[in-house]
């Protein structure tokens, strides 16, 4: 079990796909508590492109501005049994942590650590040692932990009077879809598979009736619940169609769901923070076991993302209040090749 | 090499797939040349519903009415290293031939027979030796020797002002198309896979510019050249799409192809044969060093394949001066719950 990328970890054989949820919950907070107060240029996130989960973090880290006081360190988009490299970094090394491998973090706090080496991770940067990996409470302290860093315009992803809401659905996106597809790969049988399919497409036919006619899932601006299922979203046509045969549908042939997806990627922080290579590498070369011969799709053709998606009608304020962010700062750009179209 | 099933054998790694093409080309003829004349009752065809080189057979021989003079067995869609059995039939036997497993004819009359067990095949039943496996030609002569034993009514698929043209588009259809898709799904490097896939959809770019403005490939009315085209189309987005990674759309995705498609598709003959279930159990369980899962898809959903085509504007006349073939015989219905919609 465990470190077998992204948050890892499946079932072998014969059963349902059960998610290792069994993160590091220590948290970097405004008051510290933890004994890790956010301070600017103290910490490291690091991130594989190809991860959903990781993207979650790109995004928002993005639409916040932290980008002058969280850094950011990209792992490649596979990995062998000893789980994530700095092999696109000159040398093979993170070019701050000084590190090959993500584990050498994680081993540099827990000597002894048995569980998933997962990424995203924020790393302390003095100490070398991971302090989180717990994905789902790292955006949201995001928003709430290091408000005093957010760039001027910064939208509000998890505005405290919508908080009950957004938590509720991003629950369902999180079991239901964020999850679901990996529940469809990773089933063990015939009978798991259909089970998840089924549960999968009831979700995103939920989904399809939510956002007929709201522009958003909750409120009437981004929200982290939007972050959420984007990340699934985009990589459903690249990857989870065909390798975790989520194939009732392609997204392009959900109208409702393809023109919201759309209307997130066109928006700063979305699509410019995709990158289908790797992400279509990281799924096809690293899971053997459900794609032996590694070989990596060429296809779908990506060129439907750029293209109207005519929800503006919808109405809504992507901002809120607030603005889109500038262009992605120099390094943090996905590759030429890598995006739609 | 060989018995790998259908007209199978693959090269195992690193190069590109070559199909074998060594068949067992005995003719059955009018004048009898090879020894096996044309006679009612004589013959019995073996398929697979499956497989798309037999699916060919099943076509030709319902729309040229010829089941009253050649019977037909039909294998299940999963076979094990020792290739076809009849395992759908009482007691795993085949009625007729009282064979458990195709290769007993082959057997018959070639005792150290080495090469592939292949569907479709043509067995004599007074002797229980197979005839011939040659798919190309047996189509063929469906159309041209066995036609003092056509229906009333039957088309002309093989008309000789066209043959020329039907030979050619054939030919292309079948080293790009038929074996195309067999070409990405069997390549043993990423480097041949994206040359094969570059391959196969230059040529569906060409049939989308053919068959724009014409309802059928060659004349004006339904011919061998649609029935080679169409067991591939038919098996595109269930199988070859995410199996075979040809996934730079799928056919629904492909409006001349899908709309040509779905016209062949309800025209009786087409449709009524094509086994959806089958063809899904055949490519994800047979091919475990593809899909070492054996899980096969649940999707995608099938019921567009009976939304109007339009077609018709185009003009074209199906079935020539010619009639359509009357309702499927009893015993040779595909299972309820097995086609589309």
């Amino acid at each position: 079990m465990g470190n077998t990328g992204c948050v890892g970890a499946y079932v072998a054989g014969g059963g349902e796909f059960k998610r290792d949820t069994n993160y590091i919950t220590t948290r970097i907070t405004a008051d510290g508590a933890d004994g890790y107060p956010v301070e600017p240029g103290r910490y490291r996130l690091i991130v594989a492109r190809a991860c959903p989960w990781a993207n979650r973090a790109i995004i928002v880290r993005r639409l916040l501005g932290l980008e002058d006081v969280l850094s950011i360190g990209f792992c490649g988009p596979t990995h062998d049994s000893r789980s994530w490299t700095f092999d696109l970094d000159p040398g093979g090394v993170d070019p701050v942590l000084k590190i090959p491998r993500l584990q050498d973090a994680y081993f540099a706090r827990f000597p002894d650590y048995s569980k998933g080496i997962t990424v995203p991770a924020i790393v302390e940067v003095g100490t070398g040692q991971v302090v989180t990996n717990d994905f789902a409470q790292m955006t949201l302290d995001f928003s709430t932990e290091w408000s005093a860093y957010h760039r001027q315009g910064a939208p509000q992803l998890y505005p405290e009077p919508l908080r009950d809401e957004i938590d509720e659905v991003a629950q369902r996106i999180y079991s239901e879809v964020n999850n679901g597809v990996y529940r469809c790969g990773f089933a063990g049988s015939q009978e798991s598979y259909e089970a998840a399919y089924d549960r999968l497409f009831a979700a995103l036919d939920w989904l399809t009736e939510r956002l007929a006619d709201r522009r958003y899932l909750v409120g009437d601006t981004i929200t982290e619940a939007d972050v959420r299922l984007f990340t699934t979203l985009a990589r459903f046509d690249p990857v989870y169609h065909g390798h975790f045969k989520c194939n009732r549908a392609k997204l392009s042939e959900m109208p409702v769901l393809w023109a919201y997806a759309r209307d997130l990627f066109q928006t700063p922080g979305f699509g410019d923070t995709t990158d289908f290579v790797q992400i279509k590498q990281h799924y096809y070369i690293v899971h053997a076991d459900i794609n032996p011969t590694r070989i990596v799709p060429k296809g779908p053709n990506l060129s439907g993302w750029l293209t109207p998606h005519g929800r503006e009608s919808l109405g809504g304020r992507p901002f809120g209040d607030g603005t889109p962010p500038g262009p992605t700062r120099e390094g943090e750009t996905v590759p030429a090749g890598h995006g739609a179209g």
